[in-house]
């Protein structure tokens, strides 16, 4: 989720936990990493998101918020454990970054060389230590400007794509980078906001009633989370920049 | 608290929570780390723990882990944000380091040059990039065996500590290291086990009935949590290292 205000995630959230073990095969561990400021408030649990208290807390608590990113996780490298719980988070040019992945790497063996090391065992950690490593290696100590950042982002997740399936999002809490490989898809919520239902559970919201013409809220997902919306397909192979609820023009970008 | 095996810390934290905006001025935030396994849990909160729903979580829920550091925050350096909560984590040599200070540095303007920065704005995360900056400087990509590590970090936290107040815990998961400046002590529960009783809330527990003879936990605090248990107190500047639930002999370490 990417907001032009900060905005709790409840609703977006519930039908998505329902994947983790009900809806869907993906039990094998599930996590969200909230942005608050500069700072980051990261739930992981290795326990299926439907089974999870922490998962009932977030639920019930709602975290505002502009920047948010949650996994769910069917294993596939990496055994099931709390470090192989997506969303990874790191720290580079004096920001935490957050990153999910889905899909799955072959053969993708980068050299780390640097600061960014895994402490688990998946190909999606790895490839997030390879993008950092790999961005503080041509922009030095100093992060870019986000048309730089963009150009080499799209370069580095199009190299890494080749190994395999690599849907994946990234925040510095500023932008949310999605990648598309094989499936991901928006909607941008805005005024006139309508009533949403989920797909996954039978819950229905009136936007209208809890938003302000003025707010604005891009979720991305793998699949779509509600019935009644428009979601737009990402073609395969594009990386879309979300600021403030809306995604930047390639030209833009 | 450092364990041999992986104990729960609702007993603790109960008292601990308490010091959030209750029996104790500390109402500017607070947080807690969780090592399982490899992978860190983190909780942090800009909100008093004893408004917190994610306080209250972790009193009903028993997360066992055998290093479990936990801050209550009185601001000093840097606002109320959630950027600011203690405890910090980073990864260094493949491992997440989880880090707390208590104390006041002043004019402690280290410069950073390497890959750790601070996002927040307190002296503490600041203490601990510099921390693993330095560490990383002196023995490269590849972790050192403890007495080398324990030597460095000795010296390091002496340097710091010229610069004010540092009582602090950092831990890698597998040893739990604590430094005292001004006040810190420390009790070591094992076998035979006694009931103890909590300063802070109106509640007791008896251990003998929670645990196995081979159990051992080292709780290390600022202020002494329970009213009938023998805490031992730190000299100033001193440095320990609790590994498996005891403080290894500094012959040893």
């Amino acid at each position: 989720m990417n907001c032009n205000v900060p905005t709790d995630i409840v609703f977006s959230f519930t039908g998505f936990a329902m994947r983790g073990g009900r809806t869907d095969i993906h039990h094998d561990g599930w996590g969200i990493g909230f942005f608050e400021g500069a700072g980051v408030r990261l739930f992981v649990d290795h326990q299926a998101a439907v089974a999870s208290p922490v998962a009932e807390l977030i639920k019930r608590y709602p975290i505002k918020s502009k920047n948010v990113i949650a996994h769910i996780r069917k294993a596939t490298h990496g055994h099931v454990a709390l470090e192989n719980c997506h969303p990874f988070v790191r720290e580079l040019w004096g920001r935490y970054w957050v990153f999910a992945h889905n899909g799955e790497l072959n053969d993708f063996n980068p050299t780390l060389n640097g600061p960014f090391r895994s402490v688990g065992g998946t190909d999606s950690e790895l490839a997030f230590c390879f993008l950092l490593q790999e961005l503080r290696a041509r922009f030095g100590d100093h992060a870019p400007a986000l048309p730089l950042l963009r150009a080499a982002l799209a370069e580095l997740v199009r190299a890494i794509a080749a190994y395999g399936s690599f849907n994946m999002m990234l925040s510095d809490g500023t932008a949310l980078f999605a990648h598309c490989s094989s499936k991901l898809c928006y909607v941008v919520r805005q005024h006139p906001f309508l009533t949403a239902s989920l797909s996954d559970e039978d819950m229905s919201v009136d936007f209208a009633q809890v938003t302000t013409p003025q707010d604005r809220v891009a979720i991305i997902v793998t699949e779509p989370l509600t019935t009644n919306e428009s979601w737009t397909s990402f073609a395969p192979g594009e990386l879309k920049v979300f600021v403030d609820g809306m995604p930047l023009e390639d030209s833009l970008a």
